[in-house]
């Protein structure tokens, strides 16, 4: 039973361009409508899972506004349950993590014997629970350098980059390598006209996402500001370079190398990119819960393990545990704790 | 020229309960408003010296609502320069020190040769400046521990707590020791009703002060909350916790030792406060300039200067800036920077 036996059986030397693998896209918001997209413009066999939006995307189809080539497709294959989809060769988890707990169970009629699954998720620590659930599969996380945002039910609004790197879940800290499962992933996207690297150390490049992740989402939401604005006032692009330099030594002392200059290179791509409000502002201010576990909790609890302490990042935790419980009115006495 | 020359002409021996000195109160606000009521109540002869509020309360007086015993002046001294005022025996400084540099301008007409001048302000490194404008001057520090706000012009609303704290500023780290002019202008406060504690060292209550200040200021600025939703939830109680911890450190790396269950006992009583804005949250809200280089910026550099890193303050510091300059108008290209 190899990962993605579809492929070897359809020949793997000489794959023709229009070779089709069957995709399920589990869920409909900015991650996976535009890449669900992409991949059925590129051929291949999608099929959404999509709870609030099924009755909207079922009747209307998807639509995609993007810098490089609206698509619009009347019509397309969605779900409201994952047991009315068959095993697919590519279960892709484009979910929030705060759904986490959901996660295996969304995945499960999907699983066949060559399932690959992919977790395009934020933050650190999707993989681990997915790869418990599910032994033998491959799980893969995908971390994705797009702008985008969903406009409204089956309406997905792309406005800049797009690239997807991926990685293998390995059980130990030393990576699985660029595995078979990796590469027809990232193949497919590439096909699709998505830009895709191949990752030798999936937590290694968790780290990298999480230097962009936990400056500019936190102080989004707890400062009420824009990349731009956090970037031209002196004060506060100074700090953000410190948070960035915060995870970086984080990441080296839990065995992750990411080259000293790679804060600079983060400091001016954001510079950059357009005037851009992150996820996490946005689900803060349609008040949804935040993604504080995975992007905060989970590589402030990996640095611990190893001896390192977050201080700042720490802080910022707090504060958008905080922020996230009022905003969603939870009651004082059910809030959540750290000690 | 000993200083409150005029304590030992009438006699310190067997000073009269209704033992006169002038005072003058520069600012009129929660702080000068509060005290210098007091003061008046208690016989001294007190003079304000008012800016903004000159014209209504030379007209209506003064108001002080208090759990305490109200008090009502029809008519007070005041000045809206304080040239028009005598020297006097102790000129109290009692306005926010975002305006410490005009400190020495305001004080400078009403100092004799026996004149005691009284910071009645937050934060650290206040009284300094004015000690070098003043050569030969004893300067003193009071660091006011009360639950005070300005309704309006000439109406302050007293709400709990009242005691200050005052020592004496020294060029050296060791402090002046408690000095007759300490327990001069103490013995007077104690007079007129308000708790007063005498310290030998002020940088050390300076200090002390701060393991309130820093916390609570900041956060309740940053998070929108009042002293009592920060200490409701766990989350950012436990942290409330750690940033006192790092004011402790900080001061003991600055040679300031505070016992160790100063935190607890700060928790305690801050637990037993009513539901409180802080001084800083009512400056944001009204759009004033916030006490962020005296309450943030001067303890910072001189934890630094010995070597010590107050990261959760310097967070807390990068926050407001950003928030207040953000608050005020002022163009990104004109903000403060901190390297």
């Amino acid at each position: 039973m190899s990962p993605l036996g579809a492929t070897t059986e359809r020949g793997e030397h000489d794959e023709p361009a229009t070779f089709r693998r069957r995709y399920a896209i589990v869920g409909l918001g900015a991650v996976g409508g535009y890449y669900g997209g992409r991949l059925l413009a590129a051929g291949h066999d999608v099929h959404f899972v999509a709870r609030s939006d099924f009755d909207h995307v079922s009747r209307h189809g998807l639509v995609i506004e993007s810098p490089e080539g609206d698509l619009a497709f009347d019509s397309v294959s969605v779900f409201d349950h994952p047991e009315d989809v068959p095993p697919v060769d590519v279960a892709v988890l484009a979910v929030k993590t705060t759904n986490v707990e959901q996660a295996a169970k969304l995945l499960q009629p999907l699983i066949g014997p060559d399932t690959v699954i992919v977790a395009l998720q934020n933050g650190m620590g999707v993989e681990a629970p997915i790869a418990e659930a599910f032994p033998g599969v491959p799980v893969l996380g995908g971390m994705c350098f797009v702008c985008s945002h969903k406009v409204g039910p089956g309406h997905v609004r792309h406005l800049d980059y797009g690239a997807v790197t991926f990685g293998e879940h390995a059980e130990h800290s030393g990576g699985a390598g660029i595995t078979a499962a990796v590469d027809a992933v990232a193949s497919d996207f590439e096909r699709a006209g998505i830009p895709a690297q191949r990752l030798e150390n999936l937590t290694t490049g968790r780290w990298r996402k999480l230097v962009w992740n936990i400056p500019y989402n936190g102080l989004s939401v707890v400062l009420d500001a824009g990349t731009d604005e956090l970037m031209r006032d002196p004060v506060t692009r100074v700090f953000v370079a410190e948070v960035m330099q915060e995870v970086l030594d984080a990441a080296a002392a839990s065995g992750h190398r990411i080259e000293a200059d790679f804060v600079d290179y983060m400091m001016r791509t954001t510079d950059k990119m357009k005037p851009y409000k992150t996820s996490m502002k946005l689900d803060y201010e349609a008040r949804r819960a935040l993604e504080i576990d995975t992007i905060y909790g989970a590589p402030i609890a990996a640095a611990a393990h190893h001896g390192y302490d977050m201080t700042r990042t720490r802080l910022l935790h707090a504060q958008l545990q905080f922020l996230d419980a009022r905003n969603r009115g939870i009651d004082l006495d059910r809030r959540p704790r750290n000690d």
